[in-house]
C-alpha cells in the first residue's frame, strides 16, 4: 500500500536514533527548534505555480533530509509511521 | 441527486471504521493534527490561477484520500453524510 | 426592479424550509459551519484577475446552490429577501 | 467645486429617506452588516493592475448603488455630505 | 532645499484654517476618520509594478488634495511643517 | 572593511547634530514617528521583482536620505555607528 | 558529510570571538536586534520566483556575512554547529 502525496507534498520516514549519522549530524538539544533527520519514502507531482504550471519537487524518493522537528502530520501506513510534510518544509538534504 | 463542487473544492465521503484499509492505514490517536480517510464523489471545474486561468484539480473522482481530520464542511446529501472541502486540504491518494 | 451585483458577487434567494429539496440535502443540526441552500437569482461581470482582466463567473442566473449559511448580506428587493455574496462563498451547484 | 476620486476610489452621495425606492430595496434592521443606497457622483482613473496598468472602474457617474453602511470617509462638498470609498465596497448596482 | 520623496510617496502641505476651500469641502467633525485638506509640493519617482517597472504617480506637484487626517509623517524643511505620506493615502484631487 | 548590503537594502550613516542641514529639515519633537537624517554610505544590488529579476535600487551612495526613526539594525563597522535597513524605509532624498 | 540547503536557505558557521574582524564589526550591546557574524559553508539551489522558476542566490560559498542574531535553526554536523537560514535572513556581505 502506497501514498501519492498531492502537489507540493513529502512523505517522509523519520530515522530511529540507530540508523542516524554516526559522527555525523547531531541536534543540540538547546536549540530552540530542532530539526529532524529522514528519508524521503513519497513526493507529490510538484507546486503549481501563481501561473497555474507544475514545478516539479526538488527532493526525491531517496533524499536524506532534515526537516523542522514539528513540521507535518503523522500517519501509519502498514504499521510503520510516516511524515506528510510541505517540501519547504524541508531545511536541506544530507550527502553522503 | 448530485453537488457539483465549484472551482477547487472536492466533495469526500469519509470512510466509516468497516471500510478502512485493512492492515493499512492507522493514524496514531496521540497525533494533533490527525488526517482522516475517505473517497472523492465529486470534484470542481479546476483552480483559478492569477491570470485568471482554470487549472484541472489532480484528484478524481474515485480517489481515496487521506484528508485533514477537521477539514470541510458536513452536508447531508439522500441521507449520506459527506464533506465539501479545497482540493490543498487533501494531503495524499492512497494507491492499492 | 433589479439590482446588478459587482465584479465577482452573486444575489441569492435562500429557499424556504418547504422549497428544499425532499429527500434531498440535509444539513446536519450540529455541523459547526452548516451550509445553506438558494438559487442565484442574478450574477456580476466577472472576477477581475492579477492582470486586469476579466475572468466572467461560472455560476449562472437560476443555478441552484450550497453556501456558507453566515456568507453575503442579506438585502430586501420589492418586499423580497436575498443575500449578496462572492462566488467564492457558495459551494457547489446542485444537479436535478 | 469637485473632487476627482484617485485610482479604484468612488464619491457616493447618500439617498435621503425619501429619495429610496419606493416598494422597492428595504434594508432589514435586524441584518448585522446592512447595505446603504446613493448615487454615484465621480469615480477614479481605475484600479491598477500587479502588471502597473489602469483598468476602468466598472460603476459610473450617475449609477445608483448599494454599499456596505459603514463604507467610505465622510467629506462635505459646497455644503452636501458625500461618501469617498474603494469601488469594491460597491455590492451592485441597482437598475430601473 | 528640497526633499525628492521616494518611489510612490508623496509630500503635502497641509492647508491652515484660512487657505481652506471657503463654501466648499467641510469635513464634519463627527466623521470617524476625517480627511484633511492640503497641497502636493513633490511627488516620487513612481510606484514599483509587481514585474519591476515604475508607473509614474497620478498626482502632481501643485495638486489640492484630500487625504485621511492621520496619514503620513511629519517633517519640518526651512521652519515649514510638511508631511510624507504614500500616494494611496490620498483620497481625491480637488479640481476648482 | 567594507559591507555590501544584500538585495534592496542599504546601509546609512546617521547624521550627528552639528552636521544637520543648518535652517533645514527639523523634525518636530511632538510627531508620532519622527524620520532622522543620514547620508547613505553602500546599496545592495536590487530588489528581485515577483518574476526573479533585479531592479536596481534608486538611492545611491553619497545620497542624503530621510528615514524612519527606528527604521534598521544598528552595526558598528572600523569604530563607526552605521544602519543597515531596507530602501522602502528610506523616506526621501534630500536635494541641496 | 555535507548538507545542502534548499531553495533559498543557506548554512552559515557563526564565527568564535577569535574570528570576528580586528578593529572591524564590532556589534553595540545596546542595539535590540542585533547582528552576528559568520561565514557561508553552503548554498541552495536558489529562489523559486512566482512564475515557476529558479534565480540563483547572491551570496556565495565563503562568504563572510552579517545575519540578525536569532536567525536561523541551529545544526551540528560532524560536530560542528551550524545555522541552517534563509538568504533574506543574510543582512550584508562583509568585504576584506
Amino acid at each position: 500500500m502506497e501514498v501519492q502525496p498531492l502537489h507540493d507534498r513529502v512523505l517522509v520516514r523519520r530515522y530511529s536514533e540507530d540508523e542516524k549519522s554516526k559522527g555525523g549530524i547531531i541536534i543540540p538539544d538547546s536549540a530552540k527548534e530542532k530539526p529532524a533527520e529522514g528519508e524521503i519514502v513519497a513526493v507529490g507531482g510538484g507546486r503549481i505555480s501563481e501561473d497555474g504550471k507544475l514545478r516539479p519537487l526538488d527532493v526525491r524518493r531517496g533524499d536524506r533530509v532534515l526537516f523542522g522537528k514539528y513540521s507535518g502530520t503523522e500517519i501509519k501506513i502498514d504499521g510503520e509511521e510516516l511524515l506528510m510534510m510541505r517540501e519547504d518544509d524541508v531545511l536541506g538534504i544530507i550527502k553522503k
